[in-house]
């Protein structure tokens, strides 16, 4: 075994590009970042004392864990709950297992040893598994790929069993994933049974299933499954829904199903990212050209349509009923991650910034046990988070997504080391070439801009650092142990300083961190007249918990305003809050008229309120009541 | 037989309340009246000449009417279609028969009698009538009745075999109805089983059976359906959307299914119009106001929601993603219509007319054989009509409307005539004392707000003109026989001319028909910063198709411009076209960006346009292309 395998067998990596020939970046491992700051450690701190565990306890109340144990007949119970909850399991325990990569934890890594032997008890003599398709449903195996998610579930459990071999060494869960992929490569392939999921996923999992045990046919059948969209007659009948309307090549716009479409993407990126004449690349790019510059909400958000939890058309971005599935903004941090490894381009990391801020973190609650499956950016105070869902598809997802985020932060090369967020951490990285790289980041980021590398550890040659400058901050300036802005180049949205690195040499970087109006493309309806205010990473909204003498449906934002910004301690969490004057009109004036000749009621006297505005994932956090991110604008008030 | 029963038994009304001692005003059946106008009369005409005979068309090479052979044994076939199929077959002959009312015509008389002879033979023994559930079905009969619709099939056979009773006298339909109705009222009631359908529908079918035959059963079912709903436990889990969620009598907001809960409001109107203790009143009036003032389109058309086909919250009015069904629209006028006799006031009949131009009509194209089902009130061009739907609920539901339209112009008491809406028509009127009324109308309505009436024939006694002065009308003035304003008085928004009339006597009632802008109550996120153009009953659009130099979606309407209007003979079957100058927006400036800092984009430059409406109703008629009702206001140009 060479020491690369050995290294990539033994570190816990959120996809594992370390010997992808087409990628730019090589990721680092989960545990080679500790988290030290004040917004995300104490996040990721309740995920895994509150929020992993209680999920644990909702699986176990809600029969999800009994469906194993009735496949494996040690209970004589009905199958319980939806026909798709086997994956709920697999993503809990691949939160668990990205968990115990960072925070070793043996009551954990114990349960999550019991869930896997029971996941092991019920696998089938074949390597098939699936608790749904089990006794009086087994002749229905593999008979409705387009509805019943079992290559789904299975794509979750692949992704689960590698995180748990990467971050614990044991095979027990990966060799349970190796049998299943040999079942859905025995059954499915060129020769075999045409085939793939309705629900995409499993794409993604074979090839880090392939990654991490050499396989090359799960790989194969990754990309065998990817092409199986969109042939003539469809295997869905080419249905936009399922993505089945245009083989994936020719895909230039998301549609149907977010989650399915976004989970699609991270597939055929992790097929690109292994082979050099895959075709699909063009797509991928098409694709994000499309999300960004006609589907997508200002959180990063993605998905409108409450029917069919879908993409809408071109523009189509309503703000009370959006959709925006917290699973769908997820799916989009996963894709954007792959796209930055492949590409080492930095607008993926700046929408893999926006997404996880503004559009996977409103889904969790500030005590880590309520979660939002829809995400509006309008509402009247009936949306509430909730402790479960009968689809529970979301919860587990956050979980795993915090749970291995130390991850998504840097990237190395051989001569190279990228910065993509910016975060208070401790980070000892190991290049490819085996030598360390460590260092410390200052900074109260996301409240403030300014940031300060320590160099720890270099090799004693030169190293190329790469910064992002997001694309929020209106300018960015550095310095070198005090030295403003010496050698430095600029790739895409990096600054790049390359020296040999010195412990103790110290790089400060100042990324201009100022309030913002945001408008939107004319035709999106939604937000005509109106703006979304933004500071650094984070979108705001207006909440009615902080305006006692208005209705925030009712409040509108002069064109002058100044914003001043101060940071709450004791607020959501500690929040910087923004503040400026604006105006507030009554309809109680309508007298209940929903329709009025113009200009009879537009002409409504206003009152001065002042505005309060606090960061957009916060929300939902206090007493019910109206909320809203996108602003009324109003003539200037001087 | 009395001289009563005899002329509600060979009369054709659209609902029969000339022995509802609830209502205020009794109909006139739907040949008394013969429209001659251009705007109506085409329409019935192309509804009998094309609509009709397509209809019952597709309904065969659909299997439709082979559903009905299956079931009596004539064709050994599979069921084809949708569980509910069998509804379209009797909508259809609805339809035929409300246009035999009118039009006598034997050909189309014997295909709707051999339909009839297709459904009487697929009857079976103890009067049950359903051809889905047949055969391998038959064990499923009222097992579900959440969702199978079979009640819901059941009224609108009724309403079909009373219309065909009271249109040709025949009484081979009404059997079949009677001895479907016995089996329900066998089945269901108090004593017998609980229960009622999903789909509401077959409450105004009973109500209306009763009439048509006298047995009270028939209207003691219907009430106890009604009943049904909202009780502990709920019949339909309690949910919203089959308004199972309070008992009828303490609904006060339209929820769920927007044509379920408008057909049971009509329903419930039908028999609060015959039971003096029914406690459904008051929750009819609040329900009214609900829609009124919180969930319709300006117009008329209810049900914003693509998910469910149902109401949404307060304000929430999608323009793009209406989904306000044909059906709906057709429901409320049909309701409306119910309240209108009931309470005799002017706002009912006020919402029936801008439903019925502006949700109703644009359900069907101008050449008579096309349908929308859902109805936008902005669009990309991508929304057409089509020839046939696999649920097509809205066709023939149009046709039947369009068939006994005539029937709702005008109503009749024992001293009174009430008008209601306008068209160039004759009326022979029967007054309950067996009197005769009889008048012609001249007008160029929905054009011209100028009307003249002359009698004809009136009784030797004083009676009471009632005039309805529309809600769009700023002023209304008349005269009788050429003096402005006589002896008057005002009952709500009618004006009363009370006179013993002499043929040849002439009314003339101008009313104020101007081009007016409409705004939106603030809290309807949709309409921030628009305006919607009304010119009578009348709402505009602007459609791409008149706009060269402008995609409509980027033109924005001055508030000071002034609209010339025309009427354009040659223009979608002849329309009023208002013209006015406005601005025009290039967001090609935006370079495909979707989100940018306030103000760049929003200081682009603009081009003048001339901006053409055209009634909403005749939208999508010509070549596709971007539409709105809804146009962006723009300041002053002066």
């Amino acid at each position: 075994m060479s020491e690369t395998e050995n290294l990539a067998k033994t570190r816990a990596f959120v996809v594992d590009t370390t010997r992808s020939q087409q990628c730019t970046w090589k990721p680092v491992a989960i545990d080679d970042v500790q988290l030290t700051d004040a917004f995300w450690e104490p996040r990721i701190r309740r995920n895994r004392e509150l929020t992993i565990p209680s999920q644990l306890q909702q699986c176990e109340e809600t029969g999800r864990i009994d469906n194993f144990r009735r496949a494996s007949g040690k209970k004589d119970l009905p199958f319980q709950g939806i026909f798709f909850n086997d994956s709920d399991i697999y993503k809990w325990a691949d939160a668990a297992a990205n968990s115990l990569a960072a925070f070793p934890d043996p009551d954990l890594d114990a349960k999550l040893d019991a869930v896997i032997q029971e996941i092991a008890d019920a696998q089938q003599p074949d390597g098939y598994l699936n608790t749904y398709f089990m006794f009086e449903r087994e002749k229905e195996r593999f008979t409705n790929l387009k509805d019943m998610h079992e290559i789904y579930c299975a794509g979750h459990l692949f992704q689960a069993a590698v995180a748990h071999y990467r971050a614990t060494g044991k095979s027990s869960f990966l060799n349970i994933a190796k049998r299943l992929a040999d079942c859905l490569d025995n059954t499915f392939g060129p020769g075999k049974r045409s085939g793939a999921c309705g629900h995409e996923e499993a794409e993604m999992g074979l090839v880090e299933l392939y990654r991490a045990t050499g396989e090359r046919r799960y790989l194969e059948l990754a990309d065998f499954m990817v092409q199986q969209r969109g042939m003539t007659p469809g295997l869905f009948g080419n249905s936009k829904y399922h993505q089945d309307h245009l083989p994936f090549a020719e895909q230039t716009e998301f549609v149907g199903h977010a989650v399915r479409h976004l989970y699609l993407a991270c597939g055929a990126t992790d097929i690109v990212s292994e082979k050099p004449d895959s075709p699909y690349r063009g797509a991928l790019e098409a694709l994000w050209d499309n999300l960004t510059r006609r589907r997508m909400y200002v959180t990063g958000g993605a998905g409108s349509r409450w029917e069919g939890e879908a993409f809408g058309n071109d523009y189509e971005l309503p703000n009370d009923r959006a959709y925006t599935e917290t699973c769908a903004a997820i799916g989009s941090v996963m894709w954007n991650w792959r796209m930055l490894l492949l590409t080492g381009e930095a607008k993926y990391a700046d929408l893999m910034e926006t997404t996880l801020y503004n559009a996977v973190l409103p889904g969790l609650s500030l005590d880590g046990m309520h979660y939002f499956y829809q995400n509006p950016l309008a509402d009247r105070g009936s949306h509430r988070r909730q402790a479960w869902f009968g689809c529970a598809c979301c919860p587990p997802n956050v979980a795993r997504l915090l749970a291995s985020l130390s991850g998504y932060f840097y990237t190395v090369g051989s001569d190279r080391v990228g910065v993509h967020l910016y975060a208070n951490s401790s980070a000892n990285l190991t290049l490819p070439t085996g030598d360390s790289f460590a260092f410390g980041v200052e900074t109260q980021f996301p409240w403030d801009g300014h940031v300060a590398f320590t160099v720890r550890e270099a090799p004693a040659r030169p190293v190329r650092l790469h910064l992002r400058t997001p694309w929020w901050a209106e300018s960015a300036s550095f310095a070198v142990n005090g030295q403003l802005e010496g050698e430095w180049e600029v790739e895409g949205d990096y600054i790049v300083i390359e020296r040999e690195w010195k412990a103790g040499d110290v790089v400060t970087l100042d990324l201009e961190m100022t309030v913002q109006r945001v408008e939107t493309h004319p035709h999106v309806l939604a937000n005509r007249g109106r703006v979304a205010i933004q500071r650094g990473p984070l979108i705001y909204c207006v909440e009615q918990a902080d305006h006692p003498t208005a209705d925030v449906w009712d409040i509108a934002l002069p064109d002058d305003g100044e914003f001043s910004a101060e940071f709450v301690a004791d607020l959501l969490g500690g929040v910087t809050v923004l503040r400026t004057q604006g105006v507030a009109s009554d309809p109680s004036e309508w007298e209940g008229a929903l329709y009025a000749p113009y200009l009879r009621h537009s002409e409504m006297e206003t009152h001065l309120v002042e505005i309060v505005a606090v960061p957009y994932f916060a929300w939902a956090n206090r007493e019910a009541g109206p909320m809203q991110v996108w602003i009324p604008t109003a003539s200037p008030m001087s």
